[in-house]
């Protein structure tokens, strides 16, 4: 395992580059941030990602956190430049970055594909938060040829950040976006949409699945042209088995007899939601969970964990419900199948209620 | 302005009824529970959300919680069984109920019909609490010869139960409905049902873009199947319009020229989602939020919470987010804003690193 110590460069201040820069600085790391745009520099290296890049500088690394349609052309410049640095990219895609790199006949050696898997709607320095990346997967897409020193020094980058290393290749990772993050974000555009032209006392009656199925159509249409159109295989077949759907629950409505169709929506809805992975939504599929009522004053929660600690059993997840104006709250535990029974029983023994 | 003083009779003892009741029992109103489920009943009653049911009730209020599709028939039944009581029901389609209604001869003067805008993923009396309704909305949709008696006690219910009342007709809820629920309802489900056959480690790549969207796919499908035929008529045209612009959108990508449709559904939706009043994707928005690591190992997280109470913090709410693979999560505790900044104070002079 090669680890990161030397300098590392970043290029282009956005979101992702002045993230990368706050959490390295703040580990200690020397960051040089270069942008075509003086003014991110600027405000980069104010917020505390780094040093403004200089001609003399000596990367180790080179972070590329450029617009994903740009990236191919950052990447190659970057590897004819700095001869001796290992070069990654961020862009949502690989295939095309790779491609594109390919057809340029640049050293690819020193090449590693990344995609952390992190944003916001709002993109820019301003939004930088040197925990973006905490527990979230930092994909390394390496094709044929990759040296391993590369592929170690952005692991080494990705652990520096709090990030899961996820190796996979090049077209899983595109086809596997397309299903978890482009068509979503289409989809919840279009849904959107539906709002431009509704009367607003309509929009009004708005709730929590409204606001959480639309938050990310507040993302930057410029950014999502070049992610979408450099993932237009994979992200076509979805939306085409999306629309066959929609076709078949329209004609159920259509015809006044919507039943079959609405139930089957809504039963694999039931079933593909409850395969993601993780908390959410009371979706744990792959945990047991057990509720406790706790009362409502400091202490009482820890007092529950503690024990819950002394029954020697981990918990994978933990979600605690109350307002402030309940007397009683309810702690969701959520713990591997296998100790769901034990550890019900044992706090039972101890005096816990649950739910 | 008429004030509710007397017994509140609550007829279906699932989320909503168990929720009502809870609330009102704390405030001091006599809360009588009745439900075709003993079983729902005893849970309601354990949970403090009111008495059982007697022969000698005289409810001043009667609140109708039962599913969609029955509303209509238990609301005739309890204009008759109580003559000098004002009913009112929960479901989210009014005019199905409505015309039900009138179709059966019922007397509806002392007929309002309400919709709390308010709800979860998971249903039944084992989901209720106190606050569901606080800060929401509640519906009320009166018609013609309704005596404004009824309407003024079931906006004093509204009250004690902390929404806001809006008053709207029943033709103009059924459609705002169908836009800010009801579709979006289907389109979540459509969407996560690309997730039934994907492969596991494409969803592992899953991010909170596709969790928000896909969150209340994990609705009950039989109750929002009564939901969507009582509401057909409203919900078809936004579906046809989404299919159209998906349809267009689709079209793009097949001749491979997708920029103009990608470009203009992208920023129809930041429009759209720009006219949701409020904030976006965040719900604590009451709370302040301090982010602490965690090490993923039993007993770290009851240390922690052992040491907010000794601070003598109350957390007002607590969200732990880790994957199994990670070293360290991330505990999000919300508090008073007037107590952040103590408790970061306190927690970094205690070795523990805020992100």
């Amino acid at each position: 395992m090669n680890h990161l110590t030397g300098t590392v460069r970043i290029v282009g201040a956005g979101l992702l580059g002045t993230s990368i820069g706050l959490a390295l600085t703040k580990q200690g790391f020397d960051v040089v941030i270069s942008s075509q745009s003086p003014k991110s520099v600027d405000l980069a290296v104010g917020y505390g990602a780094g040093r403004v890049a200089t001609e003399t500088d000596l990367p180790e690394l080179i972070v590329v956190c450029v617009p994903p349609a740009m990236t191919a052309k950052i990447v190659a410049d970057e590897l004819a430049r700095y001869p001796n640095a290992v070069v990654t990219d961020v862009a949502s895609v690989k295939g095309s970055v790779l491609h594109e790199l390919q057809a340029s006949g640049a050293p690819l050696e020193r090449y590693v594909g990344s995609h952390p898997m992190a944003g916001r709607e709002r993109g820019g320095a301003i939004s930088g938060r040197a925990d973006l990346f905490v527990g979230r997967p930092w994909v390394i897409t390496s094709h044929d040829g990759a040296d391993e020193r590369g592929i170690d020094l952005v692991a080494d980058l990705a652990s520096h950040l709090g990030s899961a290393v996820v190796r996979v290749g090049t077209k899983e990772h595109d086809r596997a976006v397309a299903l978890v993050s482009h068509v979503p974000q289409l989809v919840s555009s279009l849904l959107a949409s539906r709002l431009v032209t509704a009367a607003p006392e309509d929009i009004a009656l708005a709730g929590q699945g409204l606001r959480d199925t639309t938050r990310i159509a507040a993302s930057d249409p410029e950014l999502w042209l070049q992610i979408l159109e450099a993932n237009a295989d994979e992200v076509l077949p979805l939306l085409q088995s999306f629309a066959a759907d929609l076709s078949s629950l329209i004609s159920g409505f259509e015809v006044r007899e919507p039943q079959a169709q609405i139930r089957s929506v809504m039963e694999a809805g039931n079933i593909g939601v409850g395969r993601i992975p993780g908390k959410h939504g009371g979706k744990h599929t792959n945990y047991a969970q057990v509720i406790v009522m706790v009362e409502d004053r400091p202490g009482e929660l820890a007092r529950l964990l503690t024990e819950v600690g002394e029954i020697g059993i981990n918990l994978e997840e933990l979600q605690l419900e109350h307002s402030p104006s309940a007397q009683i709250g309810l702690a969701e535990l959520y713990v591997a199948p296998t100790e769901a029974e034990r550890l019900t029983a044992d706090l039972v023994a101890r005096g816990w209620r649950i739910a």
